[in-house]
């Protein structure tokens, strides 16, 4: 094998490709680039055995132009991703100089100008290949959007995996709309979005992971589009070169639509930057362990808010739009700055009954639905 | 004690005197500012036994002038520092507004607009005072001058404490001319500095730590002003608005003048940031325990640079001027980098002996001498 490479494209790939390479493993091949070489192609694969991702640098096919890399021998390669991403980095200083790649029996001689490496290749037959996915059942949509609906509902996933459906979100497409779930046992995040075509039925448990890394590498582009492939135990994500296999959470997910009313005693409207702000100050009084709520005190045009702690309290009020009953509600200021933080609106609409029953956040428009269940506290502790 | 704030000042305060707040202490108290507010003066004070910082925000005595604060009621006390910092720098939302703090008994309440926060006091009595030190024997450069010196030598100071002189810095003045050295047992940083007068014989051994601190707080403008006065166990540094008071290393510095040497029997002259990128490019091949010499091999107008470690290999090629002897040599990369990093000029001069004696780094004007000790290696290993 013998690659000369375009620096910026190789560091591109590279950057791609690692997020699916395994750093805690006891199979070393899993923390390994497999670089295989053929035809007009150039491939990157990493693969951590629950994601893998392969990344596609081509051969310029046209005269005249420069391409990304030129295959002067075909042929292929397993590498440790951290060490090669090390070395590709650090040869900066003459940019614009291309990197050669040559295989030399089991040594990878990688030169640069005046500067040689040599690592030592690891056998890429051990390499797992990545999963074939059936093509058949897929739907399309923009980067840009796949990232939005991500960070709109991944922060709601749960962190430990005690139970493993809890660190999924599903994905259900029914005809023209995909709607994106995750709860953690304490709050629930729904965004529906449009898609361009009608789809028919499909549902996935996508592993949280999964879409953490899958967002750090789509472009955020509205113009660059997205395919997702749904197979009966993977999901497939393909977008410019590069190409994201998963492997699915087994099983059904939570039957949410019995959680969710759309009843209400209280609504109110409220400026979310001033809201945001207001529950900010009050986590500073919060030590790492303390499950202390936020008490908010909702009266015509007022909300009160109120945090009593170890270390101190704090009393804010905020001005805000009411329909319906007074009330007082204790709720993890956490879960609120989370949900806000996504929120594109201006102003939010809070949904309540009482002190026991969930608080909703909701447009109207059905784009999104968050809910968060209160918490007890002891009302006579937060008097006025 | 009542006293209103501005914002944007009084952060600045706070950001200034927490470089010496205790972090890890068994006496809470030392995790404390001391907030004073006397006459036109408000002080705010930290101190961790070893280092101590003193600001002052002024209040406002021109007529019509908006001031950093203004006293309503003196009186003092002692906050937990962090939680002050939170609190303060999370009132952000309506920056124009001033901030008052005010005591009701133990309590300390404090407002911004609509939020009002009420956190518990230390005791102000318990507070460690600063120690007084005599005026009379002191030097004076520029805030920029001092950064840069401390830049150039900090990081040869020894990190941990075995050796607890190898973790000081001395300062020595001698009419002129500011010598500051450094040394951790296997290579030696001196700066020597012109000052605008001649100030006598002066000498300190300066901890680490305190010029490490005392470097993110200089404002780096060459026209700012920085006093420094020598006492017997202390040293206090005076700029702007603020006094940083550190105890001394005791002892007699090691005698350096016998290590240096002029003579070499090899002088060579590298572009800099060249030699920097064939350095960093060693050092991807060194896993965290590694002591791997970078062995230079040179002869006329070519510095060859080989890396040997269970990784892998490099083998770089450099222009350089030689006058001499064609030399080998191991050196630690990560000492040639810390050096490299802080010499301004576009060329640097090396000057060698043998395998086995210090390489010296230094320029003509005898502004800086920076010294490395060869490690040993098997030059059968690195064989050309």
């Amino acid at each position: 094998m013998k690659i000369r490479f375009n620096r910026e494209q190789l560091l591109n790939a590279i950057n791609i490709a690692s997020k699916a390479v395994s750093s805690k493993t006891t199979m070393p091949i899993l923390e390994c680039f497999l670089i295989t070489a053929f035809g007009s192609e150039v491939r990157i694969t990493a693969n951590d055995a629950e994601l893998g991702i392969e990344t596609v640098i081509h051969t310029s096919d046209e005269e005249g132009k420069r391409g990304a890399c030129s295959i002067m021998e075909p042929g292929r390669t397993a590498l440790e991703a951290r060490l090669f991403s090390d070395i590709i980095r650090k040869i900066t200083a003459e940019s614009d100089s291309d990197i050669v790649l040559e295989q030399n029996g089991s040594v990878v001689i990688i030169t640069c100008n005046s500067s040689e490496y040599r690592i030592q290749e690891r056998d890429p037959d051990q390499f797992p290949a990545l999963p074939f996915i059936r093509e058949d059942r897929y739907i399309a949509l923009s980067q840009f959007t796949l990232r939005e609906v991500i960070r709109q509902t991944l922060f709601s996933v749960a962190a430990n995996d005690s139970n493993k459906m809890m660190t999924g979100e599903l994905f259900e497409v029914k005809n023209t709309i995909l709607k994106a779930v995750s709860l953690d046992g304490h709050r629930i995040s729904i965004r529906n979005t449009e898609l361009r075509d009608d789809y028919g039925t499909l549902q996935a448990i996508i592993p949280g992971k999964t879409l953490n890394e899958i967002s750090k590498i789509l472009d955020g582009e509205a113009e660059s589009e997205v395919q997702i492939f749904f197979d009966e135990n993977h999901v497939m994500f393909r977008f410019d070169d590069t190409t994201v296999v998963s492997r699915l959470i087994d099983g059904e997910y939570f039957r949410i639509d019995s959680m969710l009313s759309s009843d209400y005693d209280t609504k109110v409207t409220v400026n979310k930057r001033a809201f945001l702000d207001n529950i900010e100050r009050s986590i500073v009084l919060l030590r790492e362990t303390d499950r202390k709520p936020l008490v908010l005190t909702i009266t015509d045009g007022c909300m009160n808010l109120k945090m009593n702690t170890v270390v101190g309290r704090l009393n804010s009020d905020l001005d805000i739009h009411k329909i319906g009953k007074d009330i007082m509600i204790g709720l993890n200021p956490k879960f609120l700055l989370d949900t806000l933080r996504v929120i594109d609106d201006e102003d939010v609409c809070l949904y309540m009954t009482n002190a026991k029953a969930p608080c909703f956040i909701r447009d109207d428009e059905n784009k999104y639905i968050y809910l968060i269940l209160p918490i007890n506290f002891n009302p006579a502790a937060y008097d006025v």
